[in-house]
């Protein structure tokens, strides 16, 4: 065992005695496993892989990996996964929380009881370092279980460090060693699945027996692709939204006087408010994807809201509910030619009073820039990073929108053009969604996720992501498997040389898939249940 | 009917049809009554009565009503109200939304139908300002029944106009006349509650036989008494908060990096912030009672955060939940002064970029200008309302208080006194906690403070709150009677004349009463049963 190796005492981090009622009641709900799962199956492996884009390159990057098959689980068979099998697994949290983690490793933890013999579990703490500096738990049925069908990472914490540079590598290379592990379950995101991939990669490359599965996680639902239909906690943090959405909505209509600018957590996609959207039906919707499509302008976004809050009053209504996506401005390529020219502006010029530094922008950003309200100017002007780049996700686009609009309402006012006094009130739904008791349709996916990715690392998988499908049928026809982690990379140029990237789904504009794809009934479905409708 | 009375078509807002799973579950629920609403009744006036304050003052201000008893319904006895009395009833929402609004327009409307015959209830739109226009909708049974257990106050929507002037006065005699009204419901806080008691002394005075009843609603949670144990909506906003606080708690516990800063509702007393704290038990708790009672001044706000994340961090803890009121600065004197320095140097001189404006500050108030972040010495300059008046209710609390921490940390770490990169995020909750579906507890509770301001109506009962008392009981064992008014008030001294007011209940310092009072017990019955527990 390495000198830093730390084994934490393996108790439970909660009370299940101090645990509110509707904690406690979630704690013995059962959880329904796919019946592929129930008894035996053997693995199925399908067709040689490619990648997103770029086979040749992703070929070059992992030469142990490319091509790989995914695999699927069929019913019945002869399993040749041994039930006198011992082994020792690792899991690791990396990234954002969402609703469902603690599930993921249920899974894990349930599987290897049930489908070998005197296996291990080890839970790294505090994400990917945790794997590094050897800081871990070795799970335990009474530890596991407090955290059964319970929001938040805080069973083993979460952190966002990398395993990147060769040393970290040897870092992870000697954990494995130490712990003599025969698996590891990395939960997480596009980056930590990639990452995960390149583990696999360096493992089998260098003979060490660890192999290394990947689950997907991210509320922001843009970890997707054809056997990976949904990001775990992406459907509970919706709802958790949408409630909040919902009772804004009615707040709006009880006042009868305000607006309600609600940005929405997710920078790089916009399906947490299209999604929130086809479940609240608010009366303005931005969708990044949609305003990067049309080309818009952050004039053209403003406009389309003032004409809308105009019409609106036209017809007697002053109030309403609009819905803005946490990244909208990196969907702007005028923002993002603005703030490019600032920070080389802010690296080498002195910024006067006078504003003559102004002159430095092109006319077009000069333009975008005094449009924007003062407020925003300021935070593009002083707020910095600690490389001195502007810190665009510091700027409350909420905010900012609202600004906007007020002065083109008041410019509209004095035109004659609209009559009423405008209320603006603004909001941020992020964190409270991140950890909420996940909902039945999160619990189940996730404990599937785990016990199947426990079946892939027993039967000697690696560099595949765990993927339950068939989801709007009920649990017991999900299908169950692994994909080939290098089938959903493309490459990317950086610094000089390719990166290896999952890419991220963004919202289809070809149609809202939501109502036709496989997650709309079992969203719907688990909104009912979760609520407690089937009493 | 006077030339502007307008009565709207009957036709509800909402369509049951479209309803969430969860909006129609909540429909049928059906709403337990006090077992004296049950049968037969008495309506018993108790001793005469006082003011809360100067006596003297408020007989001046209420010559017809000051003095008299409250009442309270015994069950059997010898009812003298007959149910062949045929009533005409007014209804109106008043000020801001809070949960249960619905059930008290259902219990009102429920009673005259169980309890008279031939009776109508007329729902006032959009607040008082719908009494002075006579602006009212017709209540029929479908149109009440969408709303029954339903959040906001959108059936007949609510304002904040107030009946003060003796035009206003008239306004509201001519309404009353044309509908001939018997009674009138005002349902709000406690400036509404005044004015329904001066329009009850209007009535009274002017021989009018229109009588008014208040109902107390805030989910401020600051206006109760002896007989007035909450007001409703509390219980359900404190709720939806907690579940909101829970889950950022669990965030700042999986991610272990951040602090949260969250800011709740409720400016002039800090019920909710206590509420939720005791739900919740976060980190560190601001109360702005204590901090008046203890003469703290910001700097010793911020000092006492910043002494606790130290403390935190030596133990190895760097994340934390701190629950801020939103009224915190208003408790805290030194800010109150330079507010009322800034209001007149605003007024009557330049403000200049050198800052030499600022040697009109008193010595105490410039330091405390020079200790805010440059953020909120701004918001100080530039935002004034119509008045030119600073806009104290803009500051953003939680954010200042964050900036104030952070100055405070770095200071500490360049001493040495602390070590680590501090991180912070902002909350603020308040509007999604206003029109949420009521609670079991707020359900009932709202019917029942509804259904005994329709007996005391019918009993011929004026210038009395509704009041339900026994929460800590099962329902049935709930009292219900009438309070006067006039006992609840003090003067204040306005524009050189006393003005009647219902003083605020703000949180008592000598002991957490949430823990003794009977609406302890109720609250968390209420969570328990609301969850899902029973089941």
């Amino acid at each position: 065992m390495s000198s830093s190796s730390v084994n934490l005492k393996a108790v439970p981090g909660r009370l299940t005695s101090s645990y509110s009622e509707v904690q406690a009641s979630r704690l013995d709900v059962s959880l329904p496993l796919p019946s592929v799962l129930k008894s035996s199956f053997s693995v199925v492996d399908g067709p040689k892989s490619s990648a997103a884009g770029n086979p040749e390159e992703i070929a070059k990057l992992f030469p142990n990996l490319f091509g790989q098959p995914s695999a699927v689980l069929n019913p019945g068979g002869s399993s040749v996964l041994s039930k006198d099998t011992s082994l020792k697994i690792g899991v690791v949290l990396s990234g954002g929380q969402a609703p469902g983690g603690h599930n993921v490793i249920s899974g894990i933890f349930d599987y290897l009881q049930h489908c070998t013999s005197g296996s291990t579990v080890y839970g790294f703490k505090g994400g990917p370092a945790g794997i590094m500096k050897g800081k871990y738990v070795e799970l335990s049925a009474e530890f596991v279980y407090p955290y059964r069908n319970q929001g938040g990472f805080d069973m083993i914490a979460s952190g966002r460090d990398k395993i990147e540079t060769p040393e970290q590598f040897k870092q992870a290379e000697e954990t494995a060693k130490t712990l003599d592990l025969d698996g590891l379950v990395v939960i997480g995101g596009d980056d930590s699945n990639t990452n995960a991939c390149l583990l696999a990669e360096h493992f089998r490359g260098k003979n060490i027996k660890t192999r290394v599965i990947g689950c997907p996680k991210t509320i922001d639902g843009d970890l997707k692709s054809k056997e990976v239909p949904v990001s775990f906690g992406f459907d509970t943090a919706c709802k958790l939204y949408s409630e909040m959405i919902g009772n804004v909505m009615t707040d709006a209509r009880s006042t009868g006087k305000y607006y309600h600018f609600v940005r929405l957590m997710g920078r790089a996609a916009s399906h947490i408010t299209l999604e929130c959207a086809l479940e609240t039906h608010p009366n303005i919707t931005i969708i990044g994807e949609e305003v990067a499509a049309k080309k818009q302008t952050l004039k053209s976004v403003t406009d389309y809201i003032t004409d809308i809050i105009c019409k609106r009053s036209e017809l007697g209504f002053n109030y309403g509910v609009i819905l803005i996506p946490e990244g909208l401005i990196d969907f702007i390529p005028e923002v993002q030619q603005l703030i490019a020219e600032l920070n080389e502006i802010l690296a080498h010029d002195v910024v006067d009073e006078a504003g003559v530094w102004k002159k430095k922008l092109q006319s077009q950003s000069h333009e975008l820039f005094e449009f924007l309200p003062p407020t925003i100017q300021e935070q593009l002007l002083l707020e910095r990073d600690p490389h001195g780049n502007v810190q665009v996700a510091k700027i409350e686009t909420e905010k900012m929108l609202l600004q906007m609009v007020e002065t083109e309402l008041d410019k509209r006012k004095q035109e004659g053009k609209y009559k009423r006094d405008f209320l603006g009130k603004t909001h941020f739904f992020g964190y409270e969604g991140r950890c909420g008791l996940p909902t039945n349709f999160d619990a189940n996916y996730c404990y599937a996720l785990g016990f199947g990715a426990g079946a892939l690392l027993h039967s000697g998988k690696t560099g595949l992501i765990s993927s339950v499908g068939n989801l709007a049928a009920p649990v017991e026809q999900w299908t169950v498997g692994g994909t080939a982690l290098t089938s959903l990379m493309d490459v990317e140029r950086r610094h000089g040389k390719f990166k290896p990237v999952i890419k991220k789904a963004m919202v289809e504009l070809e149609g809202p898939i939501q109502f036709l794809g496989p997650a709309a009934n079992a969203i719907n479905n688990t909104l009912l249940l979760e609520l407690g409708a089937q009493a």
